[in-house]
């Protein structure tokens, strides 16, 4: 119903009151991805409740509840199936990104370890008014606070991860990929603590 | 499809750096409003094209296409039926509400002078997070980015106005108004110009 050319430019506007700023590119890295994470905490409340899911209580109600997205088995994956747990998380990540930004990335598992993926986004629609970065700006992670949005978000369901950039095709790559790192798996959700 | 809640936690973080960056809300509330404008002049150009209206052509197809929207007669106005190519404006205006915001305010246009109307939102969206303004926030237009994207969108259209808001539900109003007062109405329109 709704279209996203607003969002897309009102972001620009905040990436560009940032670069005014800030002059180092780090520091706007790091603010966007630190807006991001406030986002990503609260979206999760929003998520959670639309998605039907309970807090805290089995992901594999989840799994059920959107089993119609298969994950993308595309080229860039090698390592697929994931592990249960992180392929729920991963399918709830692609739902999310389907809510929020209209657009389903495929998803990339070549650690040997299990506890990371990339979401591939052939098309980034945060950057659909972006030509390219100026000179200046290389270092600039334009879309960082997605990275934020999801490390707020996952944080709120106990899985404490590093989300980066891998990739980006605004800075000549061929895709966007964002990677997700588990830094640590909590227990909460096989058993559940009293509080 | 899209939900907009990533869209409104993210406007209330660049409402949060502006006020971070500058002390007084007037000049927050001019730098929503410019930032907006610079929106508002990109996003006519998606706008017309969506709408499928030729920019500079009659109205009247703009009219027809819409017809499906009603111009609400609420208890609001007194006025109504404005000036024909006030009301396709204003039509055009709420169309563009229904598809970047998923509201479609109401109108009302209550000056003898017939240059003026003001769109009426029982619920505005941009707000959704936000409980209230904090008390050394008084003078702040959280919202005021949409006057400044209106301002720029009409522009490109050739319809100078001034756009503010009249009442607001965060200051404890009982609705939220955005006044639109026409400065001057070129001819563009009616006589189309050489270049």
């Amino acid at each position: 119903m709704q279209s996203r050319e607003l969002f897309v430019l009102t972001y620009g506007a905040l990436v560009a009151q940032l670069c005014k700023d800030y002059e180092k590119d780090e520091d706007v890295n790091t603010c966007l991805d630190r807006m991001g994470y406030g986002i990503g905490v609260r979206l999760i409340e929003d998520f959670l409740a639309r998605s039907a899911v309970k807090k805290c209580r089995s992901y594999s109600e989840t799994a059920e509840m959107i089993a119609q997205y298969d994950i993308c088995t595309t080229n860039h994956s090698r390592a697929l199936p994931l592990p249960a747990w992180m392929s729920e998380t991963c399918r709830d990540t692609l739902v999310a990104f389907k809510m929020y930004l209209g657009v389903t990335p495929s998803v990339s598992c070549t650690s040997a370890t299990g506890d990371e993926f990339s979401l591939i986004l052939d098309k980034n629609p945060l950057v659909d008014f972006v030509e390219e970065l100026p000179a200046e700006r290389a270092s600039l992670c334009y879309c960082n606070l997605l990275c934020g949005v999801i490390r707020g978000a996952l944080e709120m369901v106990h899985l404490a991860a590093e989300v980066t950039f891998l990739q980006d095709k605004l800075k000549g790559d061929a895709v966007t990929e964002i990677g997700i790192i588990f830094l640590r798996k909590t227990e909460d959700k096989k058993h559940k603590r009293n509080k």
